[in-house]
């Protein structure tokens, strides 16, 4: 194996500004890659994963150095191979320069993985990567290298889809309380009601990682599509009966491992969750989500927005109604018809024309319809929290997944970069103050 | 993602010379990997599979031939991606390299693992496919992509080890009987036997292929190393304690899939049920093989051995003696004290000295050597079946794995291409009548 | 508690025509209903188990003999506690009472099972008791403590209804071809066929004997009700849809468990089977048996029948035509077409006019009508193997599960005696020559 | 059977006084009883249970009348069968009697059981009334009967030990939580601490009840033997590794189910969790529990103790020692030694001579001492939450349970009413004011 001749050239190498221990996990990874390797792999990848947990944050930016710079793949090596390739493209030069680039990192992690644990290690390797990339472009490869073992590893076809519910162990549920990155979990009580008769939360899961949810979603089964999520978290609320819903809310979707980003699991649930609760709850008529608005404050007070804002007639009457927002609690009370209608329209026009080049500017707007979702209803004070005020204004928009058109809907998405929305969100938007005729036209897409 | 808009490009292409079937199967393949596969990437990726078992060889070979060449990365791509790296090797222009690398044909085999069955259809794929890859080298690139993919899939953290007997569910069993490679199974008792108290079976699986072992071994728990095979294999033989037994006897490993052929277990699972046992049955003070010598007699009838044999004193009683063993049933009456000692002796010569290039020319030896095993004993008549007789004139060996030396053992093996046996078998190879006195000397290294 | 101060009694007991082992096992008895018992039950009862199963034939039955008479409640202490109850019929009475009669035997067995394995034990001891139970009438006190136990442990709540299929364990399956009573499996082949796709097995299964079906049944899915046994035995049968199938054929139903009698299942499997069939496969359209008749020949024969068949017009003819059935092979050649009537006639009379009292006369109708099956139709040459022709002439019978029927039949068995028939039986029986004109309307049900 | 010709006469029979859904409730009981019940069983049993938990208090009183007076056996039936068998004390007379006795109330719960959940009810439907047989003594036959069929359910030998830990499903700890008797639960974070790896929490489960534990144990894995309960209860505890400990303390065991009274596991589990800590852990060289003295402080205060202590020298001394206690925290600030060594030595000599008959009077200690534990060490100031004040003047006790003499003290218990306790606890118990010599001398046992 030429990871292994390779490596041997390593082998008692001295470093002379690394400190003892990463040194030591050095020569343990140069082991466990050389012929040791061969034998003793998994009592050798126990012992440097060991080594690795050990090591304080210093150690660890020093083993990512070593990482980038010794087992990197050599510049010359890889240009021969590519010109062999390029002038006699056969199977055996292309096989070859793929052995080139098949770099000895890559085997390293696939024999660390060997160990018990190994996947769980690799994969907070990663997290803790991921938060000194930006200071460190030079780990960039090694994020690479890591992220392609993960897509095959993370594949669909080995992850299982398991109900979570109140006879899964502690040690799983413990995990959806501190993970829930949508609506916090306030406690045992507030999981639990998540998890009663007419709620349904499903994860994938790992074989290797079998405590570990990779990404779970919340249902409420209820009777119309829900406008406000309050009433969804209420631990108080009644227990409804799910043989009378009509509806399955998806309000919540969470990505547990920062370490795996870049994997993405989400559209996959999310249809994969809607075709069995249909088979589960055939009298299911609608698939929808109750999803915040995470950008639309920020987009309202950036300044190219302020100075559209800024023209055209009204502006002033405008400029005083939206300074109540700033106010707090300025939902609490009565509200100024006038507001609500004018917050409504330009939150509209921002879901279907803010953009961020050819994409929606709003992330969760960009991944649902990117799934292949339609934008159907705009629901005013949907998120009355401190969170939702901040965020939206209060506004919640409710995305709807139409089994039969979720294909057609992704595929316009990505060649058309057509946004599907109702007629109704296309109405408010026409009315937003910044929609110039032709823009309305132009644009128009009703679902 | 650059796979699919490099295959937007194939999409709606005609292959005037393809069958309607393999067009089909291309079609839904330039579907998985576009923007529907995105979304509907199970649904599809199961369609994709149907078709491709619903062809016959002819369909199978042409899609191996869209495979071979419609989605091997452009070596114009790939020479600028190379250059850019040996000029500026920078991270960025190394994943860019990996990228252009990474090929759509990877791609799709991660996509069609998505469908359930996925993993099982890629691996009996490959299968076929390794079985035409003599005929059409021009696959051998598709090859080295399914081989890249298993190696990370069949990592050996995401294999479990399971111990195999009589509470084994009838599907395993009965593919155990069908696998075994070594010593053939004889029905349903013989299985029986081979799984009773005083037996241990251990395979691994993969959690995709619940009911496919990956490898799997066979041992007799015993008092003594055990010096015959058709005892072992005796249905009637009596039941043995395996709390009075001091020796686990591993008499038979079989590899079960063609299809993951190059993705080695075996000195794995050899390694870990030895440990296992270890810590079961404390009392075990000795683990052995008892293995055929498959390639003796090939290597006996050589022109080259022949040669050899013919110079030097005695010669012509050496053959005299060696044509004996051309008879039928010449091994069931009395034999000659000279014949056993002339075999012996060439055997030990054998197993020590006849190389393919640097290693051991027995396929079995060089298995068990390169593990970190050592050449422990020579047996006469142990294993008298026909194919025993042909194979190694009945000869069997076993190699002894002391768990403290294996590593050793392995390096030794690999980097000065040592072969360690014991005194005994030393001394039957130097009476040997192809020993130079030299020869003996210098590669004598001794258990 | 009582049994204690009883037992501490026979302690130290002699008892001079006992063998030794039986006299050991007797005092660990004791010790068990004793005090160590209350501490150390769980090991005094293994070590009880141990030397039960060590005894020979004969220490079996001395210890049957000790629990027969040293274990028996005390008429006097009976006598006094049941006239307590007839003059005072208090709640205390009954109590003290049933107390002095919860036999210290059944406290025994009640400690036997905390061992592991014990429940299976006692199993097998009642087999063995049931065996010498007709040369030993003094032992029918002991069979009564166990049955008595056995009710309550074998409650129907308590135990799992499985499929059995190829996954299933080797170890039950090969119970299965141990134990099937009705059509002897011939080997793991024929088994194997058996589990097939177009065929059901279902058993119980109590959670402490794992390994072990206390009863199980064979279905095959067919397309129309089936009439002949040979073609579902055909271990070489073409492979049927299940999809396409409209009758589950019950053509096996088999107790395993010779120590469990008197603790019945076969109905409650095939209800509870019949019902999980049609929920999996709602294309179902008819669930009936196919059945043999076993007593048919021998009723034909008794000399009461005899006599009956000898009086009468033609009564000669009859004779002549049923001689020819005691040849070897009659069925095989061109049959007369009077033989088949008279034969067909003869045993529709058998099952609905043999009587054992007021039910009937033949086992297999008795279970089936009594489960509240209808006799539905007669099958010429149903079972041609050597069995069938032996039992029925090859004659067989289907009784149809009608679900919605099955609880009035049930009760008109029970509380008329009625046999619910198909109009076609009915007719058949009416041709008999056993027939009396006012018989066959005084009995007649039709289905 | 005769349980159902029984009931026959009990169909359509009026109950004048008897509300409709009772009456309802006893005619579904009737069915199953009778014919129908053996058909549709199940069902049957699910709709008469289904009835039952719909009643309201007065109907569920009014059907525990019905099944005291309907069900019982009839006297005269009763005292024929007795006489039979007291003149002739034949097995066939003792099964009829036995058969009279097997009330159709068993068989009524024992068809009851074969619906789904069954079990759960009727032990649910015993805790019922239990808690209303005070006021309805007429109701014990019914206990009696609920009691026997669950000494047979509940068999040892059919339940499961487990370990409950942080990998449980939620169902099951939160009825710890809930359950919990002596030291209650503070929530799921206390819970956490209580399954962290230096403690251990195992509990007997009966199959049909999957989620119900039958009864719990908590351990902690200790340095010593612990004094002190309040550092094994602090949540904030440092954890302590299990390999370096040498003592497990039992510091609470809680019966969960009330409607299993009577059929007692607690010294089973005991005795099974130390041997299976001992298999564990093999430096484990104690056992003990940390015990509540929960009578200490009722003897105390009761007009015999007060009259004992009022006599003999010094009397005043104490009678002004003791009123201390009385008063709220009196045991936060410094505490006279007087006061202390006096509560000490009245406590050893509570523990070791107030009786209630032969028998220990403090219920905690019967029962350690009734499972040959052996009384230890008393742990002055061991429980100081209000509880432990209030119960034992903040003292508790440590029970030792050496595996070797259990079952000697275990007799000894019974047959002497020996109690088992170390020398330091006679020593105390002689310096009592309440010793008189002889006393002391009679009673002494030292461990």
């Amino acid at each position: 194996m030429s990871a292994a001749s390779f490596l041997r050239r390593l082998l008692g190498r001295t470093r002379p500004d690394i400190g003892q221990r990463t040194q030591h996990l050095a020569s343990l990874c140069d082991a466990l890659l050389g012929e040791r390797g061969e034998v003793s792999g998994a009592a050798l990848a126990r012992e440097a994963l060991a080594a690795w947990k050990a090591l304080d944050e210093r150690g660890r930016q020093e083993f990512f150095g070593i990482l980038a710079t010794e087992f990197a793949p050599s510049p010359e090596a890889v240009g021969k191979a590519a010109d062999a390739y390029r002038y006699e493209p056969t199977p055996s030069n292309l096989i070859a320069l793929q052995g080139v680039l098949d770099t000895a990192r890559q085997e390293l992690f696939r024999r660390l993985n060997m160990a018990a644990g190994g996947t769980e290690a690799l994969v907070a390797m990663r997290r803790g990567l991921l938060k000194g990339l930006k200071a460190h472009p030079e780990w960039a490869a090694i994020d690479a290298d890591l992220l392609h073992l993960f897509r095959s590893w993370f594949n669909r076809g080995f992850l299982r889809l398991e109900r979570i519910d109140w006879r899964t162990p502690a040690i799983v549920l413990e995990k959806l309380i501190e993970y829930e990155a949508v609506h916090a979990v306030q406690g045992w009580r507030d999981l639990r009601r998540r998890l009663a008769a007419d709620r349904r939360c499903f994860a994938f899961f790992h074989p290797q990682l079998r405590d570990e949810p990779l990404i779970f979603i919340e249902v409420a089964l209820t009777r119309g599509m829900s406008a406000q999520v309050q009433p969804l978290l209420d631990v108080a609320a009644p227990l409804g009966e799910p043989g009378r819903a009509d509806h399955a809310i998806f309000y919540s979707i969470t990505n547990c491992q920062e370490g795996l980003r870049g994997t993405s699991f989400g559209n996959l649930l999310i249809k994969q969750v809607a075709e069995d609760l249909q088979r589960e709850l055939p009298h299911l008529r609608g698939f929808a989500t109750l999803s915040p608005i995470p950008g639309f404050r920020r987009w309202l007070a950036a300044p190219d927005t302020r100075v559209q804002l800024s023209v055209g007639p009204n502006a002033e009457r405008r400029h005083a109604l939206l300074a109540k927002i700033e106010e707090a609690g300025w939902h609490t009370g009565e509200i100024d018809e006038p507001l609500q209608k004018l917050l409504m329209r330009l939150c509209a026009w921002y879901l279907l024309h803010a953009k961020d080049g050819a994409e929606p500017l709003d992330a969760v707007s960009r991944f649902h319809l990117g799934n292949g979702a339609a934008l159907e209803r705009l629901n005013w004070l949907g998120d009355t929290s401190a969170a939702g005020m901040e965020r939206s204004a209060g506004m919640m928009v409710n995305y709807i997944y139409r089994l039969a058109e979720v294909e057609r809907n992704h595929e316009r998405f990505f060649s058309e970069h057509a946004v599907v929305a109702s007629r109704a969100v296309h109405k408010l938007a026409r009315k937003s103050p910044l929609a110039a005729p032709e823009t309305a036209a132009r644009n128009q897409t009703e679902a």
